[in-house]
């Protein structure tokens, strides 16, 4: 029984449809990480090991947290980033192959980092399905300046063909900084319209809106309600976002039908 | 002994009458929490469990957090939020019985996120004085723009009315994020005259002055002298906070008395 | 084995000559940062006991960190600012012999909150070098104000004299923030010509840079490479680091030679 059930509101129960939070795991402790997940882990549903930060450690540990993460019902994946590095490494096979000796069962597949014609972004995505994963990819690139290039109808129209070539869900970057970059100003404060004109061309459950800071979670449940998808979320904030979602915090206390 | 113990400087020992420290536990884990009591317990008097984040995590995990807390002589208690929503939706008798149950010793009582006559605010703290608790009640509005209309007299007589109905202290709102709130301006720097005018006409010891940064904290300590009692500290920051207090750390070397 | 192995690139192992990280231990607990280091401890050289920290600790824990960083293969150091404190309070031989009985292999050796003539200063070096330990040594004021009236030429100048006084590597100044503080500028930018000049004067191998935040971590790995000595690194970015170093996050991909 939750401490305070009487003041609970209701939420979906996992696995979600949509209300989906991301979590990112920039190298947590595994004790540290399930202490963390032992109070609040249900309140994760994708866990992203970002970039490529499982790289440099020890394949014992990072099965150990890929097991545990999924002993609480997160699905665990594979930052974009290291997609990316196989990719351009020629490596995709091993990578699919270790993807699946480690545990996890859903990676990222990117192009932020890396030239890659969509027609290749699309390849893969399909091939990472047909090994068995659960694919979630990103639009956007890491570099604001290129990032500035893509149009809004460019992103809409790879998104679509993403999402057709086997994504579960797509993920609209915005890096853990959360400014100047994709739908974000340099403030990191989100532009309206372009959301709106996103929205008005494509099924907003199967996007993912990262949002590192508060305000931006703030803002996305404010305006699209607390079913919202948001991502790169900070291990730190799972429970600040879930008391978000049900208004609890003074930010939308009273403000969540 | 202390590491170092003959660079010590001398602070009151808990339970303290001033020089008190209050942190913001945003959903710890148990054992990471733990791990960070054994080594700065000492040095908390207050640990808030913030806004509505008990009401989403387990009794169990509640419960048992709360043990640890006051097993290192420290006094947990609900944040404000926690109160407005049991007030909000009229379930005060309920919210006091389980935060009993669940072992709070204290709680807070504000009226940050809803509206809520002054008198209903009194009368709430002289029954959580009644049913056996201590409480701090909080003064301030967590929306900038309400919380400017509260002149600065009104604030102090506010925070006397309270003081008499049975707060054991009196809080001055600052968030999490420590800008353009209460006594703060949006840089997060403090408006200094309005300081001096609440301590002209309130007795500072009875006031936890919410200062979340680091260069708030050294402004109190540098202005009000080690014993401020100072609020919202963040858990990454307790030792951090007690170096300032006693002089150990190059913003207050060999400026404390 | 790494989880990744045929995406590591190489990195000298430990004991380095360069391309050493240096963390700021800010007051973890003890399970909290066992748990970081057995994920992450091999990307550590240097972990500092940051400013004055450790006076205000048990000494058992603190020779229970010390102990568990070594073991680690990391070499464990009291903060500057602790010497400085011993140094004002006439207790250089109790701190030094305190140390040794806590375990620290290295001390830091800094005026950065205290005048302290530079002659004193070396030979306090040289003393704690025939005392046994590895010196660092810190070039640079705290208070931006005092650190301005550093000329280029005096911080070279002292920079030089303290490595032939026995300093093994010499540390620059920017404190936990990193902003208006010795080569950063108030925005945290980096003066890329005071950096060159420096380097025109000084072997670079020697020199750990402080720079706490990411885009400085980013700016010195694609201006002087991946073995760039870093320092007061946060502990929640060592992975970070590492990945930056080794061209794996988006910033460093590709760029890394």
């Amino acid at each position: 029984m939750k401490a305070f059930d009487f003041l609970l509101n209701k939420r979906e129960e996992k696995p979600r449809s949509n209300g989906i939070t991301m979590v990112l795991d920039k190298g947590l402790g595994l004790e540290t990480a399930e202490s963390l997940m032992n109070i609040s882990g249900e309140y994760v549903d994708y866990l992203k090991f970002g970039w490529g930060t499982s790289i440099i450690h020890d394949e014992d540990i990072i099965k150990a947290k890929v097991e545990m993460y999924k002993s609480h019902d997160i699905i665990p994946y594979t930052g974009g980033t290291l997609f990316e590095l196989a990719f351009m490494n020629d490596k995709l096979d091993e990578f699919f192959k270790r993807a699946h000796e480690l545990g996890f069962p859903a990676i990222e597949i990117s192009d932020g980092s890396i030239n890659l014609a969509h027609e290749d972004k699309l390849d893969s995505i399909r091939k990472a399905k047909d090994e068995g994963f659960i694919v979630l990819s990103e639009v956007g690139k890491k570099d604001p300046n290129l990032d500035k290039e893509l149009t809004l109808d460019e992103r809409i129209s790879f998104m679509q063909s993403e999402l057709d070539a086997g994504s579960s869900l797509i993920i609209v970057e915005a890096r853990e900084g959360g400014k100047n970059i994709g739908i974000f100003d340099a403030s990191g404060n989100a532009k309206e319209d372009e959301i709106d004109y996103i929205l008005d061309n494509f099924d907003g459950d199967k996007i993912l809106w990262e949002a590192p800071n508060k305000d931006q979670q703030v803002f996305f449940i404010l305006k699209l309600g607390n079913t919202v998808n948001l991502g790169n979320v900070s291990s730190d904030d799972i429970t600040s976002l879930e008391t978000l979602r049900q208004g609890l915090r003074g930010d939308t206390v009273g403000k969540i039908n």
